[in-house]
């Protein structure tokens, strides 16, 4: 239980939401935008504190409007409006939902409406890695009554802002971090040869939850004679046996933050092919964290990666790209892809993730989580071991 | 361990798939849809069987096309297709995702192209509980490109298909419902005075895992001086207190599909209002339980559960619905709401969840799961003791 003393504190202080709310609207007057209206979990989250396993019902959509001055405004059902009282939030509109008929369409009508008549722009998330977590009829209406009213892209905005993270938010992260690890490493002793893989999943979830993680939302991997052959699936009643290659590939959460890294390992034996596989991966995976300094794109850290899987795998699976962003979601901006030219900046936080293609169809993937520092990288999760680990 | 071994065989025969798809191009044939375009989990899931946690990433997003006739067309990433290669689908399109240039609108295009040329009409979901899970960018490119296509709401084909469940999928709901009752009936034994709340949470998933769920996805509560104050909270750190009435609200997942009720307990022991309140949603279940028979409305079950929890609350707290579809997500359609004049049929499976507010902002929620029956409601879940239990 020694994972559960040493958390840090739940939450942000005021000023983290004020700082951040501050930044999105410097950029919002930059680009003219009179304001954002945001409706996705993280986002609603990051401007506001709003924290709760309720969006995972579908039923209600919540909105935050963010000003081009002042304090973010919520316009939520009801039944968040005690929770939503606790943040740093003032203005706080509520309708009873849900309600087919107006599910908080009148109270955006109303909000927006000035908007409206001065035909302002209004930003909302239209771009990569975005969704419209309200119902697109709703969104039609909502627009078809504010004549006048320009919708804008401000995945941007967004983006820029939400890449590079608070020392707070760090915190959080290298602590979910580290119960992966410590989870990980508990794996040799759990995982034995007959173990049908879904008990591998569900000893492995309940380990998590008892070195801290709040819990473990994603888990996907896989066992087989010689490698592996797909890295999403769910956990088959198959027995690990000797000679499988097996991996884990874990997102457990901490007040909201995530980790997002995989193991893998032999069982009883390990072939040349996944140890020579594992070896490449291995050194792929230096080279990604080496050339993760301030300065360099994404694009620089997948061709250093790609260079060294090349040797082995000329197409590099085909999972179309070799890493991401991390936070408050599993996968975030930005892309470690030959088409992402983001500059990688401080305090951002990536997964730094080579995977291959060898023999019969079979897939390795390694991965670790680091910040970008001005000094180059900080692992935040405990490196993989050199060679293939052999349970 | 014992919730392991009576665990119901994994997946759908390809008949189920093949039977549900049959009804839909029913629908479709009657409302004049040539084809149904649809990106959200449970929809892609449902006519597919295509199951994995993946969609935890907000990165890339996957397609399913329903044509009048014949199995449905996937368009999915790349790093999908091994999984959707073993469902009973033929047709599998893939692309190299992410890639924000083209996440797939090339293919749709491709797919949607003679259908705008003939002036076709195509569905996709845009009512109540539906979401866009593509970037609004990218669904406004996609349509701007095939001028000559109508886009319709297919929400009311997919709900009334959805919300009636195959007695394979009441088999996963029993089961799960099951391992819930389980676990509830283990807090006594493990919330003791003294716990913090965030320690009971804990443990109430690792015991939800020994049972036999998958995974508790959501689970919620409170626990506060003679009654909590919101259903929504993650938990806190306060250690539980003589007085204190705690509850618990779980969504814990079997194969893809959850249960959703809650218990109340009062710790050392009950005030007179909590037990009072008890009583009252005790018995407004059961009236609610008796009201769920086929060809009952909604709004019915609403009334039945409303006239009782009226005598102690005539607001009946703000919760907007005393009840939902449950199935393969933690809340469907319909809810057992005033303005929903939906017909019970038989095989839907609902959440009987009437609430109330009493003293200075206390507020009190008592849910069973239920499948409607013909001959009255079946009970997935072990009836909540008639008096509140003090542990």
């Amino acid at each position: 239980m020694s994972g559960l003393n040493n958390a840090p504190e739940r939450g942000f202080t005021e000023s983290e939401f004020a700082a951040r709310t501050v930044k999105a609207q410097a950029a919002m007057a930059k680009t003219g935008f009179a304001g954002l209206l945001l409706m996705t979990e993280p986002e609603v989250r990051y401007f506001s504190g709003f924290h709760t396993l309720f969006w995972q019902s579908p039923t209600r959509p919540w909105f935050l409007f963010l000003p081009a001055t002042g304090k973010p405004i919520a316009i939520i059902p009801e039944i968040g409006a005690d929770l939503m009282r606790k943040t740093w939030l003032d203005d706080i509109r509520t309708w009873s939902a849900p309600a087919p008929d107006d599910d908080g369409i009148g109270l955006l009508t109303e909000l927006l409406s000035p908007f409206a008549l001065s035909g302002d722009v209004i930003g909302l998330l239209k771009g990569h890695e975005t969704q419209l977590r309200m119902p697109l009829g709703d969104f039609e209406r909502l627009s078809a009554g504010l004549g006048g009213l320009h919708w804008a892209d401000a995945t941007d905005i967004i983006r820029n802002l939400r890449m590079v993270k608070s020392e707070a938010e760090i915190e959080k992260l290298r602590y979910i971090c580290a119960v992966g690890s410590r989870n990980f490493a508990t794996v040799p002793q759990t995982a034995k040869e007959g173990m049908p893989l879904e008990e591998v999943f569900r000893a492995f979830r309940r380990e998590a939850l008892l070195q801290g993680a709040d819990d473990v939302p994603y888990l996907v991997g896989g066992a087989d004679q010689g490698g592996y052959h797909d890295v999403i699936s769910p956990p088959s009643r198959r027995p690990l046996q000797n000679g499988d290659i097996l991996m884990l590939d874990t997102g457990a959460i901490w007040d909201g933050y995530f980790c997002d890294f995989d193991r893998n390992w032999a069982v009883g034996a390990a072939d040349d092919a996944s140890r020579s596989a594992y070896d490449v991966l291995w050194q792929a995976t230096e080279a990604g964290i080496a050339a993760s300094r301030p300065g360099a794109t994404c694009r620089d850290l997948f061709a250093a990666m790609k260079a060294v899987i090349s040797k082995v795998d000329p197409t590099g699976g085909d999972v179309g790209r070799l890493g991401h962003g991390l936070g408050m979601q599993l996968t975030e901006w930005p892309s470690l892809a030959a088409w992402d030219d983001t500059v990688l900046a401080e305090n951002m936080v990536l997964t730094i993730e080579p995977s291959l293609s060898y023999g019969t169809g079979r897939i390795m993937v390694h991965e670790e989580n680091i910040v970008v520092r001005q000094g180059g990288a900080e692992l935040l999760t405990e490196r993989a071991a050199p060679q293939l680990p052999v349970i």
